[in-house]
């Protein structure tokens, strides 16, 4: 019997280099299901249905959420964001792993209704150097900067909910920990009771 | 603040190629401490003092049994066989790994007093490839065999007890799940809610 797929939980403060993190590891795991969220605020140039979000009229949304379609959603700034929930299913059903990189309080909602979801954040090696990033990338004004820094310090305060942890000091050391995890839960005796009764003959 | 090590305990029939695996990772990783095991059956041809067992008199055993100083101990055929506490208690506390290999019974008794312990059963492919390893050796009775083959399927029944298993098809492979879950067991949360303080700068 082929075990469930993985469903893997990617948050992290903005900054912290998640993207990146997950960018590289799907490009090492192309097999990985990458979820899509769902958002009914407006396209952003460049940005494609289906490849970045599903873009949805409010309307569409509430629907789906009163029929219990998502595995977490929420409300940010008056636009909704949420994961929908037949194509995770499907995947997980397969057998195939699934990634979501999603905010803490969905990655919350995540834990409850699928509590053997893999919980992973990623830190940045400080706060001091979360600050530097933010400021390096030369886009935003001082305001911006201390309220994500606000906002960041609260999601670190909420790691403590997930499973693992990644400081993200270089990609590729960040990437292979995150292959470590994945490869470690697939051996999870938990996860395996079928395979060692089949060892056994039985 | 430095962390605990690891306390990892690996186990698996006879024939499992549980003593290839940890020699090939002691090999990658010779700062992890290896402990060495205590007996009162005597020394074989080519033991060593201290490299493969302690050798004790029975009363000198029995002695460290009254005072506790086993984290595990069992007594096989007339035997006693245990690991003294004192060493793994000094590595783990000074921040370095230990690796225990020994038997499921003794592997049981670590986890009640170690809850964090990381327990690692070494499974065959299969019951008949066991089997075949054991005949493929050349020196046993078939007498020996089959009741080689009774002890391991009592074990593997115990794997459910363990936290991970590592299918052993190539030495290579089984030992990069090794280190795969060592990797992953330092990043968990639970073992690090010191360093995401650290992080936020509290």
């Amino acid at each position: 019997m082929k075990n469930r797929g993985l469903l893997l939980v990617v948050s992290g403060p903005a900054g912290a280099g998640k993207g990146t993190i997950c960018g590289t590891f799907m490009q090492r795991h192309p097999q990985v299901h990458l979820s899509v969220s769902a958002t009914t605020r407006a396209p952003r140039a460049m940005e494609q249905e289906g490849i970045h979000y599903y873009f949805l009229q409010q309307q569409q949304f509430e629907q789906m959420i009163a029929q219990d379609a998502f595995i977490e959603w929420a409300n940010f700034c008056g636009n909704y964001y949420g994961t929908p929930r037949a194509k995770v299913e499907e995947k997980l059903a397969a057998g195939q792993d699934v990634l979501l990189e999603i905010e803490v309080q969905g990655a919350m909602q995540v834990k409850k209704k699928f509590p053997e979801a893999v919980l992973i954040f990623i830190l940045p090696p400080s706060m001091e150097e979360l600050r530097s990033r933010i400021i390096g990338r030369g886009t935003e004004t001082m305001e911006v900067i201390d309220r994500r820094m606000a906002r960041a310090a609260e999601e670190v305060e909420l790691a403590q909910q997930y499973d693992y942890f990644i400081l993200n000091d270089t990609v590729e050391e960040a990437t292979d920990r995150f292959e470590s995890i994945v490869q470690a839960e697939k051996i999870k005796v938990s996860r395996n009771l079928t395979l060692l009764k089949e060892v056994r003959g039985q």
